[in-house]
Formats: C-alpha cells, sequence, structure tokens
C-alpha cells in the first residue's frame, strides 16, 4: 500500500488546512536534498504558490548575546497576543557558539514556542551562513500558506546571509547593544545601513542611560545617510524585553512602515524585485553548486588555490579555462 | 608579412619597458570581445603577470557633480610631482548624464592627462556599470606591468561597480558635498561605510563652514559602526581642489592606511584574498555569462519575467528547470 504521505496532495492540502504537522514536514522535505524529495517539494510549492505573500516578512539580526531570542519571544509573544499568527524562522542554538549570552542553557523563547498561534522552526543550515539557506524563500511561503500572517526570520548578522534576509523579507530590523566598542565587533560593515530600524536592547537598570544616548547618537547618525528607495527614514528606540520596555513601540514602528511603503508602492515594487532577484540569485546558485561540485573542478580548484599568490595565476584566464573544460 | 603587433611578446616587452602606446593598445587588445583577441589578450597577461602587484590601488567614487575629476587632477598632479608614476582609469564622461558639473564641456584633468608620468584612459564601460567592467582588474595589472606605482580606479557611485572596485583596490575614497538632502541622492546604501576615507569636497568661499561641519558630523558618525577588518578607522576630511587644500592631507591618510596595513600585514592578506574573490566572481560571471547569452534561455526568460507577479511562479524551481535544459 502505497505511503499518503508521499503524494504533493498530502502536503498540499494538509497545508492549506493550517495543519502544523504536515507544515513542519513540508519543510523538512524541502530541506532534503534526496532527488526524490526536491521533486516531490517543488510540485508541493507549486501546489501552494498562489495561497502565498499575504503575510508581513521580518528580518531581525543582531550578533550573539545581544538578546535576539529574549525579543523576540516578547515581541512574538505581542503579536500573538494582538491576534497574529506567527511563524519563526529560528536560528539553531545548538550550532551557534555562545558568547555570553544571559539566558545560558535556558530553552529559547518557551512560552512563545507552546503558543497556539505561535510556529518556531530552527534553520537547520546556521552556522557560517548565520541561518539563512536557499531553503528559507520557500519555507516562507509555507508558512504563508498554512495561515500565518506574520513571519520573522532571524540570522547572526555576521556573515552573507544578511544580505539573503533583506532579499526576502519587507523590514529588516537590527538588534544593537548600547555603547561602541566591543558590542560593534561582529556585525559586518554595510549591515548598518541595510536595517529599517535599529532597536538597543537592555535598556534596563544601569544600562538605561546608555541605550538612550546610544539613541540619540544613532538616530542622529542615521540622518547623515542617504535615504531608502522606500522614502523610509530608518528609526532607532530603545528596548527591555525583561521590562517588556518598547516592544509596542517596535511594532508601531514596522506597522507605520508597512503604512508607507503600502500607500506609495513600494511594498509591491519591491515583492515584485525580490521575486526577480530571487530567480537570478537562483540560477546563479545552482550554476555554481554544478560547476563546484564536478570532481574534476574541486582537484583543479584545490592546486589553484595553493598557487594563487605566487603572483603567477591569472584568475580571469583561469576561470575562463575551467568552464570550458567542465562544459565539455 | 605577419603582424608583429600580433605577437605576444610585441605587448609584453613593450609594456615591461614601459611603453605607453604598447600598453594603450594592449588595453584595448584586452577589451575587445572577438575570440583571437581574448586568446591573444590572455597570453600577453600571463607574460607580464610577474611584474605586478607593486603599485598602490585607490578606488575613487562620488556622484556626478561631486567633483572627482577636479579632485583627481589635483591629487594626481600632486602625486606625479612627489615621484610618482600614476595610471587613472577614468569614466568616459561622454557616457555620463551631466548632473550640473561645475566644469560643464572642460576637458576634464587637462594639465595631469598631458604630464609625462601620468597616464589617463576612460572605461569603455560606464554608464550603467559606473566605469568598471572584467577588464578592470586586468588594466590594473597591465598599468603595474608597465611600471606605474599608482592606480587610481574612478566610479560613479550609484551602482554594482562599487563593490566590484572595492574587491580590487587597496582603499575606497568616497567623495561627497557638504550637507545631508539632495546631495545624499545618487549615493547607493552601503557605499559610505566601504569607505576608508570620506573626502568633503569644494570646501571654499560660501561654502567652507558648510564642509567643516559635514566633517564634524560625519567623524563623529563613523565612530560609531563597526570598525574594518584592517583596524582602520576611517577619516573624514575636507578639501578644495580649487584652492588646493587639502589634497596633502588626503594622501597623508593614504600613506598612514598604507603604514597601519603593511605593519599588521592586512595588506597583503587584502590582497590575497582579491585575487581569490576575483577567481570565484570570474567563474560567477562567465558561468552567466554563458547561460544568459543562450538564445532559448534569453527567450524564456522574457516570458518568465512577465508573469512573475502573477504568484504561479516558483523562482526557485524555475531556475533548475532552466538550467537542466541548457546543460542539455
Amino acid at each position: 500500500m502505497s505511503n499518503p504521505s508521499n503524494t504533493p496532495e498530502y502536503y498540499i492540502n494538509g497545508i492549506l488546512a493550517g495543519d502544523i504537522t504536515v507544515l513542519s514536514r513540508a519543510i523538512t522535505l524541502i530541506e532534503s536534498t534526496k532527488a526524490e524529495h526536491q521533486e516531490l517539494g517543488g510540485k508541493v510549492i507549486d501546489g501552494i504558490m498562489h495561497k502565498t505573500g499575504q503575510s508581513f516578512r521580518l528580518g531581525i539580526t543582531g550578533v550573539p548575546g545581544v538578546g535576539k531570542s529574549t525579543f523576540i519571544e516578547s515581541f512574538g509573544l505581542h503579536l500573538v497576543n494582538n491576534g497574529h499568527r506567527l511563524a519563526v524562522l529560528a536560528i539553531d542554538p545548538s550550532s551557534q557558539k555562545s558568547k555570553g549570552s544571559i539566558l545560558g542553557d535556558k530553552t529559547r523563547m518557551e512560552k512563545l514556542s507552546v503558543h497556539a498561534n505561535a510556529f518556531i522552526r530552527p534553520s537547520p543550515s546556521s552556522g557560517t551562513l548565520g541561518g539563512v539557506t536557499k531553503n528559507t524563500f520557500e519555507t516562507i511561503l509555507l508558512c504563508e500558506a498554512a495561515g500565518f500572517d506574520f513571519i520573522i526570520v532571524e540570522t547572526v548578522g555576521v556573515g552573507q546571509s544578511e544580505i539573503a534576509v533583506s532579499q526576502m523579507t519587507d523590514f529588516f530590523l537590527l538588534l544593537m547593544l548600547a555603547g561602541a566598542g566591543d558590542e560593534l565587533q561582529g556585525i559586518k560593515r554595510g549591515i548598518m545601513e541595510m536595517a529599517d530600524a535599529l532597536l538597543i536592547t537592555k535598556a534596563d537598570g544601569n544600562n538605561l542611560q546608555k541605550a538612550k544616548n546610544a539613541k540619540t547618537e544613532y538616530t542622529h547618525a542615521l540622518h547623515l545617510f542617504p535615504p531608502s528607495e522606500s522614502g523610509w527614514i530608518p528609526k532607532v528606540e530603545i528596548c527591555s524585553s525583561i521590562q517588556n520596555e518598547g516592544i509596542k513601540e517596535a511594532l508601531q514602528i514596522i506597522e507605520s512602515y508597512k503604512n508607507l511603503s503600502i500607500t506609495n508602492g513600494y511594498f509591491s515594487l519591491k515583492r515584485k524585485q525580490q521575486l526577480s532577484d530571487w530567480l537570478h540569485y537562483s540560477i546563479s546558485e545552482q550554476l555554481k553548486e554544478k560547476f563546484y561540485n564536478h570532481p574534476s573542478i574541486k582537484e583543479e580548484l584545490k592546486n589553484i588555490e595553493k598557487n594563487l599568490d605566487s603572483g603567477k595565476i591569472n584568475p580571469y584566464r583561469i576561470a575562463s579555462e575551467l568552464i570550458s573544460k567542465w562544459k565539455n
């Protein structure tokens, strides 16, 4: 007897009905690299595409230790208590180096993870990529088809993944600690300019004044930088998840952005551009995958990398030769 | 009788002897897309690679109207008068929209272009790419082999080319006008954070105080941002090419960076990383070129782009199917 969970219909119907078990299985399916799973997953995505796009997609980043999970829990609870259905694509904490997290080994997002209207999914590809993979976009689509109207994608803030996340979300939120110096270490240059809002965390106790000062400084600094294409001026706010302060304000900022960008047409323009970018990004990534995974190419590249700084290697020509070899 | 200028030796020997006419022809050769020129050019590059790497490579960007050519002329004259041999890979002005340039139709960099120790080469691919092409890196190599010890690459500051330029230069200089508002328009977000120094131009006359204020503000703002991997804190300076002020200071900043980065090893680390990045960038670009230029792919993509926001297109799967078709 054939297994019903091997058919596209099982997944499509379950997801469209909002069945979280089926949603989880579908995400696992598209994460699998096996050819038959890839094929099945493709049909599932095709079958639910028409019911996607209706959520608000929020990217959240910040270095380990800034309090991302604490913030997402507070912010997430605020969302679900206000009637939203929230999906969180989170970093898998077991693969992150601990960097002085106040919570230590405490389970992340305890309260949120058991809420009926919240769904938390750890990303399997965290670590070097900071939590974002080629599957993340499709996972967003699956969650939307399952009825989630707010989606959070969390990344670590130290790698290429932030560019990818800003390309698949509507709003990019950067969490930061107050004060310059060590707290700035680990944030990749360029990310600050990408942010639609900066949220300075742990604004409580002895740290409160420091956080307020940082807010003033960054608000002023951001005005010196070019405006976003949306016409939105990035906002700076302080928050304390422990005292549940600044959480309402963070949501108000996001809603304010949503209103502005929907009104001036930028929201749908950006979504359309993101689909196009995602198509070309997928093309580029898959071309490279096929090339770099070829056994003889792997072999040759090892040698080339060793000799790169001998001064005798001409990178552009080497690339040309390798590609000709690969095509034939 | 065979044409001696069709042999690699003609170019290699001429370049290594510092012959500017041969250098110019070599650059034209590598810019040509004809297969036989590409092949010949490749051999030329192979033959001069051993004599490259000894220059300081400076990228300069800023929106049209900020005074790039005026600055490059003043700065360039200062360099050659101090014993340097300078090559400038410049934007071809005829393909740029004029944006209120004070100089109007005046020939760019008049004095510098006739100096014995300066070589100015307009880039043929300006416009949308802002002056940087896949040939730019090889042009740098050719100029170095011809004995130039300081190379300036100029871009427009509004496109992808700035990322490319920062990947092939040692130092990235952003020219800006004083004051926020309109002057910030046209600078792509993220570029400011990439800059190793900001130079506020036209710091003279009625604009002097405004320029000084801008310097104070930006110096403060840049301290709020993550440090560069080199440990260098970006500097802000003002200058007036007309009054020849700030030009010496600009060079001192660059020399200060050079000393720091050579001492702490970052200079050669970056150069090595750039070679590797260039190899992988070349692979990626050439793979895409072969793919996108295939006639049936072009045809299919036109249809796909039209239907992208119908909500029925799954970009990742479409990419997969297109690539399978192309490989077969």
